[in-house]
């Protein structure tokens, strides 16, 4: 698998052993992991630390020019919150693990000229399907939806 | 004037104070504030907490009927993560104190049926003209562009 996926996914993990949504992030600079993060908004009481905005941040404060030459890689599809960081710092690509829990914005992606990808993975589905069928109600407040 | 969106200015001269960019935000619920924040990106070190966000987050968790009955008074703008955040909680009308300095992702709250007010106003357009003044370089940095 795609080292920069897996790597994501092992976030999700990570937020699942902790309690919290099984999503992951993961920003990847030539070939390296430059932040990395998962949705804490269980975990931290936050409600829009999503994975994408904690990897982001993680990440610390780039250069436009850092930013103009990296990838996003998200367990999940992206919520408009996060399709707008991804425009708002000028991210070019994005890696989506999969989206047929939830589809996101990624038109909001498409119409900036964004490139992006869905991979379809098992295993991010699979994290989901658990979460979801465990937490039911929590999936609806904080992920069905826009 | 509007004792919300002076609110928000409010916070918007505490970062200032604080060496911050000078832009503030409330979350207005049934007369009462329920969520102040600020931009901190540069007294935190995190380049996504923008004065929305923290006044998201700083509201807490809550039910999606509050987000449906709520207003979000910002003195500049919103970015397209912002707005992303806005449309994701469901927050159906936004009063906006200025809009010259950066138009915003306006037209994704518009395209979604938010209601968004732009009030014009003196002092939030003052804060920000001081601010450029003196840091041009940190605001082409980090509030120019999308």
């Amino acid at each position: 698998m795609d080292p920069f996926l897996l790597a994501a996914i092992e976030e999700a993990e990570e937020s699942q052993l902790e309690g919290g949504l099984p999503i992951g992030a993961v920003l990847e600079h030539r070939g390296v992991v430059i932040g990395r993060g998962r949705n804490r908004q269980i975990q931290h009481g936050r409600v829009l630390l999503h994975a994408e905005i904690d990897a982001l941040e993680n990440a610390g404060r780039l250069t436009p020019e850092t930013y103009r030459d990296s990838t996003l890689y998200v367990t999940q599809a992206p919520c408009p919150m996060c399709c707008g960081a991804i425009l708002r710092l000028g991210i070019p690509r994005v890696v989506i693990g999969e989206a047929h829990h939830y589809a996101g914005a990624t038109a909001l992606l498409h119409a900036a000229g964004v490139q992006v990808e869905v991979v379809d993975d098992g295993v991010c589905r699979r994290l989901v399907d658990d979460y979801r069928a465990l937490h039911p109600e929590i999936w609806r407040e904080l992920c069905a939806g826009a």
